[in-house]
């Protein structure tokens, strides 16, 4: 559930998560409230163009006018993955989603006909976590997001760091030289050791029986199951590895750890600050905290954008 | 040699390198040109107060005053090792020197009579080269400082980034977790296994006859010697696979190599660069470029915070 009035007060926005499988779709009122949101796959952009994308947006809009004739809109905020360059407002490149080089905000803004916020999706939900989650008082944050892949939004001296996009990528950083297979290309990627779907897929590879989720895993290694301790395990000192490495570098105050896997709690983050910890010496030890925006972050985070878009205020 | 002229017409400025062996102390003329460097042994602080540092600082004044009394030097810089707080003007901690929380700038205009600018060794030479050097063309830039120990400073977007005192601490990343002890307590730290220093000792506890420094090591390797090219080719991995994990997070245009292992030349970039590049797939690709301040850059950095104390520039 995302909390009632979460935005604060303000003009009513309208709020697009493009996702690799689904996009989402959200309406927020006055008040800040999140009154609605339509989920629906999202096209593959079989030309490049993101056209396809494009249309649905302006569909998924005209179904919040019809249900909610009271609220009109002033702006709205656009989140989609991959290569993002906010200065541009152009999706550069998204591996699942087929497109190059579309420049969303200005399309989005002509077929909605209300100017736009565009920027990645992951930075998004940093952003809503970062302004209205557990780690606002602090002025060098970086968020992590641990889902079927992993990645990160960072906060240095209280405004974002994205590098024209490529800032971030955490889940892209080598743990393991030489190891197993990533996605993007590489090996022994954080990402292809400790996401969701690694910790899946590396049980699957050990274990006669399989499951469909990162989820099982911990169950089976709480029950004692051998392999998915070891799973489980390696997950957790890869990300305490991983986060030891950006406090060597950028010494945030603290870390937040979202995403599917972040619902583990305790069994997640207690071995990774141990792991994190025994491996830092004079180092400043960040706190982690759990992402508390809930399911909904990346749309807040997108709506948040709209609404700053409006008051001018900075990305 | 530090080329003449090289801060630029100005105010002429004292310039204090405090380092953990010797000081360095320097005179930049009006047109910005290096005058004078002295070099003397640092006082060990056996009372934690840097009382002695702070007492040579102004015997080292008085000597420039008297060998040029055509100079009246408008303000100082100060770098000093350790962990600094420059916000405050503090030098929290220096493990070689013995202090704690000295309040440096104040104290050292007290004994100067003039304007301080106070902060970290490396990161006043990392100003030096984003300033002056080659990457100043560059928003983004990590300057990494390879000599006995492994240290960076930070540029993002144009700004110093440091974290209270914290940031950089690149040669504190644990590349190696388990890995050989470290000077700061941990292991398999990337200054354990990649500064000069760790270079030398680790050749020297495989080898049958001991080497003095890196530089033998290079020149051992490059003459066949087993021991030296596994513990320079294990070294220049190292730091490939530092600088790869820099690239992931913070995507810098460019990577500046300085301190004595740069001197190395392309026997150190060429397998850096490589090996950072094998492990790089969609992200941006640094450039990596060689310092070219000078064995001075510290000095030069500390004259710039000097000169910019003076004209209000921002640190």
């Amino acid at each position: 559930m995302t909390p009632t009035g979460i935005l604060g007060a303000g003009s009513p926005v309208l709020a697009f998560d493009v996702g690799g499988t689904d996009t989402k779709a959200g309406l927020f009122d006055a008040d800040g409230t999140l009154r609605e949101v339509v989920r629906v796959p999202t096209p593959y952009s079989v030309d490049g163009s993101g056209n396809a994308v494009l249309a649905q947006l302006g569909a998924l809009a005209q179904g919040f006018a019809a249900r909610h004739p009271d609220l009109e809109p002033a702006a709205a905020g656009l989140i989609v993955p991959g290569l993002v360059d906010e200065e541009t407002g152009t999706g550069v490149y998204a591996e699942n989603l087929g497109w190059r080089d579309v420049p969303f905000r200005d399309a989005a803004s002509a077929a909605l006909g209300v100017p736009v916020a565009f920027t990645h999706d992951v930075r998004a939900a940093g952003k809503a976590e970062y302004r209205l989650g557990a780690a606002g008082s602090y002025g060098n944050v970086v968020v992590v997001v641990i889902g079927t892949g992993i990645a990160s939004a960072i906060f240095l001296d209280g405004v974002p760091y994205s590098a024209s996009g490529y800032a971030g990528e955490i889940g892209h950083a080598v743990i393991d030289p030489g190891g197993i297979a990533c996605a993007c290309g590489g090996n022994g990627c954080l990402e292809a050791i400790a996401s969701a779907g690694a910790i899946a897929r590396q049980y699957n590879a050990l274990a006669a029986v399989p499951v469909a989720g990162a989820r099982e895993v911990l169950d089976l290694a709480q029950a004692g199951d051998d392999i998915a301790v070891s799973v489980w395990n390696t997950a957790t000192d890869a990300l305490g590895l991983a986060l030891s490495t950006v406090a060597a570098l950028l010494a945030p105050e603290a870390i937040v750890l979202g995403g599917g896997l972040a619902q583990a709690g305790p069994a997640l983050f207690e071995p990774v600050e141990r792991r994190m910890n025994s491996l830092l010496t004079f180092h400043r030890r960040p706190v982690l905290l759990p992402a508390t925006v809930g399911e909904n972050a990346g749309l807040v985070g997108a709506a948040l954008g709209a609404r700053d878009r409006l008051t001018g205020a900075p990305a």
